[in-house]
């Protein structure tokens, strides 16, 4: 990395400034790396800086802690949820939206954000709450209220299904069977959820 | 505790079967108790045994490791799901059983059980899955079907809705705002829950 990044690009690399920001990068992908593979309890600030072939005070100087560094490494790598799919109808978009958060799930930084939920003891994930909530299930649930408003403006779902229980259902059912029953949500388990709880959940009518 | 044992029944007391079980519930107890307390990472076989007030060969004669006792206390502690509500109404029976769960939530054995899924790391986690999947999950999933098929034969809710999505929907939705949202799930709370959710998701009719 270090030697791709002098050769190709010596001038920018040359300000002190630019490094800083391309080390810090190398940091928080480090960090991420260790938790989503020897997770939270095992992640130490050593490996972090081995890891992006820095010295430890490097690490400590921007992050003076653990929990510090993790909380800036999510903050950075996960996804981002900005636009809600718009294929012309809720089953499609709905099914488009379930994917793209499974697939998030499943990336590095999702897996190093589920070894933080799973493995910090109370007092720490309190420490993460708010990380998560801001970047992750308030943007998730945003996109999805998006759908199901113009769900709603097409007649495909009934007026009164925009609350936060149903918003909260897919997120919900996401991680339960993801911990609970160990499922990796295929293809076919997101449509079966959508077919199967969510479309009779929004469609209008009924008793 | 052993005063009032040896006081209120020494024909039994003299037993010392009798008082290997009362010492093994003393044992289970104490470490119920520091599961609720200290927590996972911080539960040790001595505080537990300075807890029920024996000697740490006492525990290690029953369980061999921290992971054996605690999977024990659950499968010992955890409350009994076995009898569904049976009120006339879909409704009723629902807001019933969702306070049970919220009530064996917030229990001392339900705490336990949350520091253990909440603290453990991964291998540790699934040594628990076993305990937490067929002494909970399964029964209330048990009852909650026994619940919704009523209400079909009623003609209350929709046929198709015994499936395992809709089954799982208040189990997940109970586990990820406890977790994710910080919600205790009051009264109220639960009330909203099956009148915005659970009831438009059961109900026949609709597109």
């Amino acid at each position: 990395m270090a030697i791709s990044r002098w050769t190709a690009a010596p001038a920018r690399a040359a300000s002190p400034r630019r490094r800083g920001a391309v080390l810090e990068r190398a940091i928080l992908d480090a960090a991420l790396e260790q938790l989503s593979t020897v997770g939270w309890n095992a992640l130490t600030m050593e490996g972090v800086a081995a890891g992006a072939q820095t010295g430890k005070a490097a690490v400590y100087r921007r992050w003076p802690s653990k929990e510090d560094l993790v909380a800036g490494a999510l903050q950075a790598g996960l996804p981002r949820f900005e636009e809600a799919p718009d294929l012309g109808g809720v089953r499609e978009d709905l099914l488009a939206l379930c994917r793209q958060a499974r697939d998030a799930m499943y990336s590095r930084p999702g897996l190093a954000l589920r070894a933080v939920i799973h493995e910090c003891d109370p007092a720490q994930a309190a420490r993460f709450h708010g990380v998560i909530f801001d970047g992750v299930v308030e943007p998730v649930v945003k996109l999805l209220r998006e759908v199901i408003t113009r769900g709603i403006e097409r007649g495909e779902v009934r007026p009164d299904a925009d609350n936060g229980y149903v918003l909260d259902a897919i997120p919900a059912m996401m991680m339960y069977r993801s911990k609970v029953c160990g499922s990796e949500w295929s293809d076919a388990e997101v449509e079966e959820m959508i077919d199967l709880l969510v479309l009779p959940l929004l469609r209008p009518g009924g008793a």
